[in-house]
């Protein structure tokens, strides 16, 4: 228990806050022989890194990741591999303010009562900055799984929606503005807005969309483990993370089964795919499909009451370096966790088969 | 792994199949010196069970529970609880009529692919009959979180939405009423629509909402066991669910932070709850609260094209007895499942203290 | 965590006390499409159980399995497998005697201490009763391993050791004596010396040797789940056990690398196996064999002073039907558990291979 | 799974090699609010480290811990505690003679067969330096059961043994000698001894007991996690471990009831403690006291000879920097172990309490 890994056979344990000294990890479980490749890993860091444009916190990090062991001649060799991230960029004079006040909707309050002594340095272990090593873990799954493809991407900045079917939607258009959004239009206006809101001292929420190609057939262990059931602890765990709902979603709920049932083509796939990709929680080789609902950060620039050690009002100013809107960070944190999600799911499904 | 299992500390595993002949779990690490009323679990019992009314299937079970082992003198001994519940009314032949075909959105597909060798008799391990021994683990979790309470109920079936916020309703209503649904107004129009979908040989989807309420504060484990992850899990673990949201869910994400933020009182308490009582995923004290989608159950009376073993198509007839709408009998699984994690989290939460 | 379930991916869940209406467990993790062969399991549960020889306890259990799931038309399905073995024979009245005094060296007292309310009865779940749950999960191990075999058999009893090496021994001889000990001149010493001690009303300890044949390279999961770590552990976890080595054992501590070291034959075997088919936790395709010592059972039928709840002394006279000497009985446990231990890490290494 | 983690709500995940970068691990589930004292950790290194005498490794590493989280203002957060081990004084080219053979009773021929790439370089993950993250984490336990003992010590070395029950050494002579014995008489035989072994060219096992004193009563989980069962795997998981006994041991096997029952005192304690503070798994209150058998540590400075990766029989050459016996370097390692597994099961009976 104790909260801190993620997985059973392909296995991640962080650690690490917001202003120690470093982040890392340990990856148990990764099959030997796998080809890595450094460069893709840094590729996956700097998606998810703070100071990447003018829509995200300004928090300048190079996040760049020193492997420990478990990789020799460029290649894993099946044991485990450490990593860290060192911190840089920490301004921790800038939360001075808050060691004795709770922040508003942060985790501030809850960590005093649960652990009393905590560090209150930025969020400590509260903050995002936390989900680096995800990303490193999942930069390191996605290679295992080199021939599953793992595609998200920014689908709403608080009011403004994509409605286009992602099938419809060209990913490559997904890296080429900062919100990632593959609808160039809808992500000049989620870029305006947002910065609005920045101005504006406040933060705005957001929805990602995530869509898993190539899965093969088997994967996912009923009755608990189904395989949706943990690709949705793996998203709620991500900081911000109010809702998960994968294939027709929220939507099917209002569905009749004739309508939403999935019929067979002779080969076993379907002509459409309400399913999402999953049956009976287990893959059944369709697309697996799911969209991540984040509400706004909490952290805001404008003045809030709030209350301190004592149970007395006080003014909270927000200082520091924030983020207006964290989904186009985010789009890179919700591939690392579905990655970990199926490379140890396939790890179970080859014991099993 | 292996899927059958749920739980760390308060752990329950279960077995069984539609088909089979019983189902059953040990339920372990429930504390010793509990006192077990049987009576309150055989009345979470016929909450689930099937025939109940007249809009589920009429299959009728007694689904009585026998308990084998850790209870002594009336209370729990702090040794595993070992349960059965007989199954007495399969009706088998019912089902040979897809012993060589898949049903379409069923798990059948799926489950030959993965195992080979299966029941199909009822959807075997993959039927909701499964859940049964959740709701007998769920019994007693709330036996032994007696302070804490558990109220599920229906806010939509199809297009018939409970728009009333869970505070302003009437919790004594939803026993009254075979939807469950605390609107009374809103029930009759749901319990008509369902009678209708039967006529149809169709399914619909439907909505429960859940709330929890007298919660300790300092219950969750970040970063990955963070409590509403583990619900999000438990929740999805459910046949037919397709999405999972607290708190504001979706909704926040149309927020901005500076209308997203529950502002505190004196006392450590917020005069808003959009955070659902989990903040930084450690519950807060306030009500935590969810909403669950189930997706229109799969098997319809109505004929669909579908496949068999060697890809022909083939007419698939519905036969056997099904639940038109499967939320009313989803209540008390959502309740057990959720009183389940809650106890699991509560020991850790003791370990740490 | 709770204790009660053993293994990852062939996971073992047991519940049952000696006095409760029935015992039983949930195998979880089974691979589907093997064939289960019922007299098989029932040979096993025969050679556990009690009043089968005039040298163990004269409970008559006749110790029938009912398997409830998990099985369809003489094969495992995949899905969990949950069984029963009803109590006929408790003769509770026997142990109203210590109801309120704690058993020498028994479990009564930390259980009382641990638990608070204790199912005083024949010991509760701390008996040995409990251990035939995980015979039936090793038998159906077995039957998964069916190319490997596990032989165990007593090589003490008391001060009376069979000294020859394993592989000098013919285990068909095994079953053909009530010790169950390879050696028929030993076996008779030893037969003879526990009817005396039973005799006596006292009780003595013995050995188990065990050897695994014919298991492939690659089991373990270095660095705490090495092989012989987790065998340890399982042997450790049967009732009356005080001491676990492998290959070399306690004599290997005595020894210099230059006679220890098992120097290589061109093929990859070894010439000499101090190593007892394990090498850096992982095996290495040579036999594995090692040693379980078992102290005496406490319950004799001498008297013998006790306290009570109060911590007044009072006089413990031994009553209820118990073994002189267990180890005749452990053998089948002993093998049992070690196919659960080979059969859940051998889906692991199909897991990373 | 994958075998790098230790524990459930003390849980230590390890990573590292001999000739990696650095070896380190996290720690996670230490409860907040434990003050840390760094020197203590360091000392509890400096007790393990290679080169540290003339009797064993002459690898100088300084074996500095770095701590990256989980303490904040010296004191821990309950966050996971990061901490990194850099190794400085590998000497890689002294194991280019191994690339492609297997040195016999190595990990190297299992690790090849299982991984197929492996790190040669020292032994990889295989060599005992992965044991220096067991101990900082060991430490940190200790620090969090202050009122708790662990003291171990060399009992053996080769044929020479140490034969008087600990109660009546001196422990405070432990540290006094290179051997880390407690009778100094023994300790100058055990000294020369290991010395001709050095000059030799050769190695010799040893075994080291372990007293652990004032465990509070009822730690353990029966019937899988018993307590001795735990701390057997801790102990047959550190490199080379042959063997584990608590309590009577083996001896215990000879003995009769009447002989082996401790009986009580009035309040609680034991008038003899066969039972090695153990019972029915459970701490009794009474000492926990264990041996572990250490075979020869299979790095010999002599020839022998040995096969290559195409099978073809090779001479090898000890080369690189050894132990002539590695039990002295153990006592830290064992205590470590010991102090974790306490640990974790206190707080798991602070769960159930």
């Amino acid at each position: 228990m104790a909260g801190n890994s993620f997985g059973t056979l392909f296995k991640l344990s962080t650690f690490g806050e917001s202003h120690g000294e470093a982040l890392g990890g340990v990856i148990d479980g990764c099959p030997a022989g796998i080809s890595i490749d450094l460069n893709a890993i840094q590729f996956e860091m700097d998606r998810r890194k703070p100071g990447q444009s003018a829509i995200v916190t300004q928090r300048k990090e190079p996040d760049e990741v020193r492997f420990l062991s478990g990789i020799f001649e460029g290649k894993t060799t099946g044991v485990p591999i450490g990593f860290i991230i060192e911190n840089t960029n920490q301004k921790s004079h800038d939360y001075s303010h808050i060691k004795d006040s709770y922040r508003p909707s942060h985790a501030d309050y809850v960590y005093e009562k649960k652990y009393g002594h905590r560090d209150y340095r930025g969020g400590g272990r509260s903050s995002a900055r936390e989900t680096a090593s995800r990303v490193v873990a999942g930069a390191i799954a996605k290679q295992f799984l080199k021939d599953i493809s793992f595609q998200a991407y920014v689908s709403a900045v608080g009011p403004i929606e994509v409605k286009t079917p992602y099938q419809d939607l060209d990913f490559s258009e997904i890296e080429k503005n900062a919100v990632r959004c593959p609808d160039p239009k809808k992500a000049a206006e989620m870029e305006a807005y947002i910065k609005d809101i920045r101005k504006e001292g406040d933060t705005v929420g957001g929805v990602v969309t995530c869509v898993i190609q190539n899965v093969p057939i088997g994967l996912g262990e009923p009755a608990f483990d189904k395989l949706h059931a943990e690709l949705g602890k793996a998203m709620l765990s991500i900081n911000a993370v109010k809702g998960f709902e994968y294939g027709s979603g929220f939507a099917g709920a209002r569905m009749k089964g004739s309508q939403h049932n999935d019929l067979y083509n002779p080969d076993g796939s379907t002509q459409t795919n309400h399913s999402g990709g999953i049956q009976g929680g287990i893959s059944n080789g369709m697309d697996i499909y799911f969209t991540v609902a984040f509400k706004p950060v909490a952290t805001i620039m404008q003045s809030q009451p709030t209350i301190d050690k004592d149970g007395n009002i006080v003014e909270m100013h927000g200082k520091g370096r924030h983020d207006p809107c964290v989904v186009p960070r985010a789009v890179p944190i919700v591939e690392a966790m579905a990655a970990l999600v199926i490379a140890d799911y396939l790890l179970i499904q080859k014991a099993y088969k």
